[in-house]
């Protein structure tokens, strides 16, 4: 095995030249372990391939030495799927190098970005041409679009935009067999067998490297309105947003926020503040946009959000009177989980069930786990429209340094259980990774793992694609 | 086999009753030959269930007694996909039972059909809650939930809202295995892993039997404006979609139709008229739609087409002024085929290249087959906002009886070499069926064709799932 990783090391410098090869263990070792230091792995190389081509040579290779490959973008996942196995037996194939975007077009509102490229790039370029990639989340310095489109990732705007299986028109891909799937031409209508671009989105790597994505773009924003409410439960939130969207198309933010998620912000990060001047049980954080520079959608938003306080949907709200105090409302929301930290241990959980069961889910689902594990906090917050929120369970004060690996992991199955008997996923949007497949094995139908193994063992019978992720 | 098949038949009425189980040969008939008579097929019984349940142990029995079933729904596809093999080898399973919508709810803003119901019928349960399921063709009352989700169609809503790929929510099917997918769930957001529903769906029931679908709905349309204009070339065509679309996100229809076609419909169907006073070359049939009964839709087409006009777009147009002018502007546009098939022999082709460069395609390939082809007369009509247009090709006046076979088939390669050239594809929205699968075969890359089959033998090692049908 470690013979045909040296030759397969080797060859590989020599068809794609040695800056291409990476080998040093220093310049390795950022690449290794998941950002959030949760899953530690070994590589002896990184190959960086700079070319479609050039990643079809490699998966040649890696055939040919039976050398799994682990592909990886910007190491911002959250369920360990870019970090290889501790045992050294796979190869990292960075594809940061594939970062051209290769065209863009406003008129036909697309653009065909290579894998590599990073998410702010990608909106940069967008509105350079007066066009808006619209889906956004908190790694965008870092993730890139290889890795968005493996995971199916979702973020804040999915209410309106959906997650990137909405906005993937194509994708082109190396298959296992070295050979070049090329579905990156721009047809609205194809007929032709099964979508192998639907089978790539999401699959993590386990059936193939995605080196280039074409992507749906819609016109820029040319107006924001962003509003922080205040109710009494997430019932009412649910409320809100049904009352909203028969009113407007313009919300496409809408994230739910418990009291005492926001407190720890208020505690952890320097300079944020309440939003709003009494208690309140939960919060919303609502964005709209338009693209019509003549629409005052900030306007708009204070008016629904006047007849929603006389309605007692709310108990109070607050406009963004300023981008910079729309951007300080964000960061209250995007700070959460760094504020959790800075508290103590949590496990976190990212799950989804029907939208309309979701505020009973949230008010139950914590009941039950606080009686069951005394003295844990549990809260959820987060894409209330897209029945998805994240779903964390705080360790009590002077808890064991392993709790974590302990009660955490109890509580975990506990948690997974409950979505699991209300028919929702205990993955939303992060996907399984090497964290969640032993809970995906363990609770998914048979049917399904029998489907899924089936399916990796045809297209890729070497088992050199991304091994030990996703398929349980 | 013939035994196999006897006890497979006397053991399916065991378990589902003898209502379920029809071998009366004049019963069958009707539903062993394509509806355009182009593939004639055999079988000795159609298996016809009624719950999700019954399909599995249909399911079971045939991977038992290795019988090949054949999935069925309004046997409306124009490809053969739903015609047994003439052999009588297989057995049609027909879903026409499975009819029941399950749910529907405005608020949630989707439904759940059975593989069974008919398209019209769930356009009549929408609208019945104030909603509307925005997928129609010409074959509605007829053609099924089941057999649309399976051949990903398409129709003449799909430039504002998508193929049914885009508004299928969810997938529940009977696996090869006889395992039950379950994939109705409403959950916006869920990535556990390889989207089954997303491969089920256009797999035209090779991978398995899809038994119900949760659909998505959108608000009921409170008024439409529908407008018929007259322009010189497809180029300024697409130029009034881009005009139209820059403007108002309220166009969901617009079909291209040539003269020619025209004067074929004025000549065979009866009542037909010209809608405008002078000759044309070519000319676009427009429908924009509003949900808010307050909007005046019609006004708002009527003063985008003058502009329209002023730029010189188009060189002529008139709005229809109730819904029974309306209504014939489209039976112009949906008689086409009819009219031509009354004229004589017509070989025809759905295919989609890019949206801008459909244009120049239509007036490129017309010539070359032209030229090719002495005699004929080729032209493109239908949904240029897709870039898919109908390529038909007619022959020449006192053809043999024998030219579809002969020298059609030889246009239709010759057609199939130009698209695949042009980067597009020889199946934009019927599928591929049986008809197309030779093509298929011969075009697709040598990659793709791997993979398919390889998808296909992991989920039906048995080959029972439609055998013969759309795997080349």
């Amino acid at each position: 095995m470690t013979q045909g990783r040296s030759e397969f090391i080797a060859q590989a410098r020599e068809r794609l030249g040695s800056k291409s090869v990476i080998t040093e263990p220093e310049e390795i070792a950022p690449w290794v372990t998941d950002w959030r230091g949760r899953v530690h792995g070994a590589s002896l190389a990184i190959v960086a391939p700079s070319s479609t081509q050039d990643v079809a040579q490699v998966v040649m290779l890696a055939a040919e030495h039976r050398v799994p490959l682990v592909p990886q973008g910007g190491n911002t996942g959250m369920s360990g799927g870019a970090t290889p196995p501790a045992d050294g037996s796979a190869v990292l194939l960075s594809m940061r190098r594939m970062n051209r975007i290769r065209s863009i077009s406003a008129e036909d509102q697309f653009a065909v970005a290579e894998a590599g490229v990073i998410l702010s790039a990608l909106h940069d370029s967008a509105h350079e041409v007066g066009m808006r990639f619209p889906l956004s989340l908190g790694a965008k310095g870092s993730c890139t679009i290889g890795g968005l489109t493996s995971t199916n990732a979702g973020g804040t705007q999915v209410l309106k935009f959906g997650t990137m299986r909405a906005l993937v028109a194509g994708v082109e891909a190396v298959l296992p067999d070295g050979s070049v799937h090329n579905g990156l031409t721009w047809l609205k209508k194809d007929n032709r067998g099964y979508s192998l671009d639907q089978l790539l989105i999401g699959a993590e790597g386990t059936l193939g490297i995605v080196t280039a994505v074409a992507l749906r773009l819609v016109p820029a924003v040319a107006g924001r309105g962003v509003a922080w409410a205040g109710l009494d439960s997430p019932i009412k939130a649910l409320e809100l947003l049904r009352f909203l969207e028969a009113r407007t198309d313009r919300v496409e933010g809408f994230e739910l926020i418990p009291q005492d998620s926001l407190e720890l912000v208020i505690k952890h990060v320097p300079g944020a503040r309440e939003p709003l001047t009494g208690k309140q049980s939960w919060h919303v954080l609502i964005e709209a946009t338009t693209p019509d520079a003549a629409f005052d959608v900030s306007a708009e938003l204070e008016h629904l959000l006047s007849e929603a306080l006389e309605r007692e949907l709310i108990a109070d709200a607050v406009l963004a009177s300023s981008e910079a105090q729309a951007d300080a409302f964000w960061k209250l929301r995007e700070t959460i989980s760094e504020a959790e930290r800075a508290e103590g241990q949590t496990v976190a959980h990212d799950i989804s069930v029907a939208v309309s069961d979701m505020p009973g889910f949230i008010l139950d689902a914590a009941q039950q786990v606080e009686q069951a594990f005394p003295g844990v906090a549990a809260s959820g917050f987060g894409h209330l429209g897209d029945g998805n929120i994240h779903f964390h369970v705080r360790a009590r004060s002077h808890a064991a340094p392993d709790w974590y690996e302990t009660e955490g992991a109890e509580i975990t199955r506990f948690v997974d259980d409950l979505v699991t008997g209300a028919g929702g996923s205990i993955s939303a949007e992060h996907g399984i990774g090497q964290l969640k497949r032993s809970e995906f094995a363990r609770l998914a139908e048979p049917g399904r793992v029998h489907a899924l193994r089936a399916i990796k063992r045809a297209l890729d019978p070497l088992g050199i694609m991304n091994p030990g992720k996703l398929v349980p």
